[in-house]
């Protein structure tokens, strides 16, 4: 549904609520699909939130609920009475549920845990514990596992029986008396065998797997690469624990690529949405990066004061270089940091490839800056000299394009080598992008152009 | 499997095919999952390449096959037999065969097309007919459809027979004679109900599908929005042609997030990887937009130019902090418009909550250059100035950590708004990021601080 449609239809309902005609919103609500009424319902002020959703079916509700804004959610959970909130919880797949609790404040954090039946309580607490951005956390406790002495049939009565509270029953585990993962069972493969085979014939015994407390973005990378639709995820003891299925990772990859991109930015990355975010939460996740970064121009400050007088002796025409040689440097540079960090983040560009990065950048380099530079040269000369009547001497073109190719050269390679340098480190190769690549490019771009110049004029 | 033991197996491969001992490299690449083995061939080059392939079986060929990088395959494509060719392409999947056909030069394409059967030349065809990018291109055609009066039973017999040939079995369409899409069953729906049922007593009616001229994109977010595993593709009768699943959609999110960093720093956008393009071709991707962009750097040369000589008159320290302005006006700018850019991409941000963005970043900017320039007044004041000697007086501090002060809120101002402006105007948002962002904030705040020094001192 397009946002327009949407907000047409808030509208209405809205109309309808002070019409008090409840029988034409619960029918129009009802029919949405669970994404679109939680957008709608997103849309609702403190006051209209709770009447509208007391018309969603109970099935509608959990689902709706679950969609929502997590400031949609708080608002929900704030003026639910405790017989509604149970409702709710009791509808929704447990890992929705720690979703829900690792963004909400103490105090609804108490009441939901309070709500939730003591199995539930243990396995929610269970969850908690593992590390942030850990598979864990994003996994799901709630998937079928199967015996390695079971037939087909047996199987399928298994899965008739409890595949209406799975989450996922396509993918089936195998597991031993001690909960160990020894197999794999895919309904397809039930569906193509017959009813009296014991499913040890033909189970996969190569099984890909992760631990709890592997990194999240690990798992999702694994299960793009191998287009698994979930992964089971085992403890230390190879113990079953839960499964992390294809949809989550979805949302890891886009919760990853945002945060690499902030970080591209030199913002601190944020799981709110823009729009949800204060304003003092933007400023303080954006303030420390640019107050180091002006801190850091403080070296092209002092290169510009010590030649400054030599310069303007020279030409001032050279200062109005300035700006076009560091620009060209920054976007020089962050088009090689840009093009390896992704490589990096998809594997396309390996920690060994370094050598052969840096031979391909140099060729790139060496061709991107003699373009730019006779282009420079010619357009010095012809244009801003000649046409504009600007006084710009043969020299001080070649001495502008001269510094020009350097500059280009340099910022290709400090821009492919940073991030290369960074994940050998086992840092995150997004962290030395563009703004600190710049930095130093600017500094030495700018020596070079004062040596440069001062060796020409 | 880590790249390491990757490189270490693929030495001993190699050394294994020098010593003759083909036994032993078989039961070796057979044991790999099949991405593993496809990045171990496309270590190898022309001469290995074949004779190890040759070593699968014949279905882990197939699935190793895919899996390759287009250079890899076009190596063996080269080297196949014809006999060879046929194998693997009558065990690939059709939109496979499609991608592969894509990235092939034409005499490859031919030999492909020549040694299909006229039932999937027909296939080919048709797909390829589909504009660039749109669904068409991504779908595959081999999808299970049912009948509406079929009960369970034969429903499930009817699986059980195709199913071997079907990337998907799971989600099950329901189409009329005239193969119009009516609606869609689960395996798990089968599951739950009777085998006497007949499915029209409990198929989903309402469906969610997209036409197979949609962008891949549209189709990618609709799927990850509604946590589908697979989604069906009509014609503009509602004639069902194929569908796209889910893993198909992690791929076009990390091509589309590939696309969108590259051309926010400033690259046309490649399919190839990095390692797989051409020192040429990088430098055709990456010229065009360095010329426009040192060209539109003219500005900022002709606004020094002008004010040169006053600026000079007034301090030459003034020169000193140009670069300074220019980074953090720059950054402070790259910083909301990359926010902005993937707000918009995962429709977090929509048009019109324009002026709301607007009114944050109002505020933000106004606390960040606060901020910023009362520690640039303090570090100019009492480190350049009293500790390290140079003449900066009060009034210099002043005029530069105003004119800061301005560039800041301008940058975040201009940051914010032309992504949104583009999206307005149907453009890609990710065009007008940081590169051209900061060639306007560079004139303007270089004008600003022209003037403000001019006025105060």
């Amino acid at each position: 549904m397009e946002y327009e449609q949407l907000h047409e239809l808030s509208q209405k309902v809205l109309e309808l609520l002070s019409a008090k005609n409840f029988r034409e919103i619960k029918r129009l609500i009802n029919d949405l699909q669970p994404q679109d009424s939680a957008l709608l319902l997103d849309e609702m002020n403190e006051k209209d939130i709770l009447p509208i959703f007391r018309l969603l079916s109970k099935e509608n509700a959990a689902e709706t609920f679950v969609e929502m804004s997590y400031d949609g959610q708080e608002l929900l959970l704030n003026s639910f009475t405790d017989a509604e909130l149970k409702d709710v919880l009791d509808e929704l797949f447990l890992d929705d549920t720690v979703d829900i609790i690792e963004e909400m404040p103490a105090n609804v954090v108490k009441r939901i845990i309070k709500q939730a039946d003591p199995e539930t309580r243990k396995q929610i607490n269970e969850i908690l514990k593992y590390p942030k951005d850990s598979a864990g956390t994003i996994m799901t406790v709630e998937y079928v596992s199967l015996r390695e002495h079971w037939t087909v049939k047996e199987c399928f009565d298994r899965i008739r029986k409890i595949a209406l509270d799975k989450e996922t029953i396509y993918n089936c585990y195998v597991t031993d008396d001690k909960r160990k993962l020894i197999g794999t069972v895919t309904v397809k493969d039930l569906l193509l065998h017959d009813y009296e085979t014991p499913i040890s014939e033909f189970m996969e015994r190569e099984v890909i797997s992760a631990e709890a407390n592997d990194d999240k973005e690990f798992v999702a990378q694994q299960i793009a690469k191998y287009d698994l639709s979930a992964m089971p995820i085992v403890d230390s003891e190879n113990r079953m624990v839960g499964i992390v299925t294809v949809d989550d990772v979805i949302d890891v990859m886009e919760q990853e690529t945002t945060e690499d991109m902030s970080i591209m930015a030199a913002v601190t990355p944020s799981t709110d949405t823009y729009m949800e975010q204060s304003v003092w939460q933007i400023w303080k996740n954006r303030i420390p990066w640019l107050l180091i970064l002006m801190i850091s121009a403080t070296f092209t400050g002092l290169i510009i004061n010590t030649f400054e007088g030599r310069l303007h002796e020279l030409s001032p025409l050279l200062f109005a270089c300035i700006p076009m040689l560091m620009d060209t440097g920054g976007n020089a540079g962050s088009q090689a940091s840009v093009t390896v960090i992704r490589g990096l983040a998809l594997e396309e560009i390996r920690p060994r490839d370094a050598l052969r990065v840096l031979w391909k950048e140099l060729r790139v380099s060496v061709l991107l800056a003699a373009c730019l530079s006779v282009v420079c040269f010619a357009k010095l000369y012809l244009l801003d000299g000649l046409a504009f009547g600007q006084p710009y001497t043969w020299l001080i073109c070649l001495a502008v394009s001269l510094a020009l190719f350097a500059t280009v050269v340099i910022a290709k390679i400090v821009g492919c080598m940073m991030p290369m340098l960074a994940k050998v480190c086992k840092l995150d190769p997004a962290v030395v992008a563009s703004p600190f690549i710049t930095t130093i490019v600017d500094a030495l771009s700018l020596i070079i152009f004062c040596f440069i110049s001062m060796a020409i004029l």
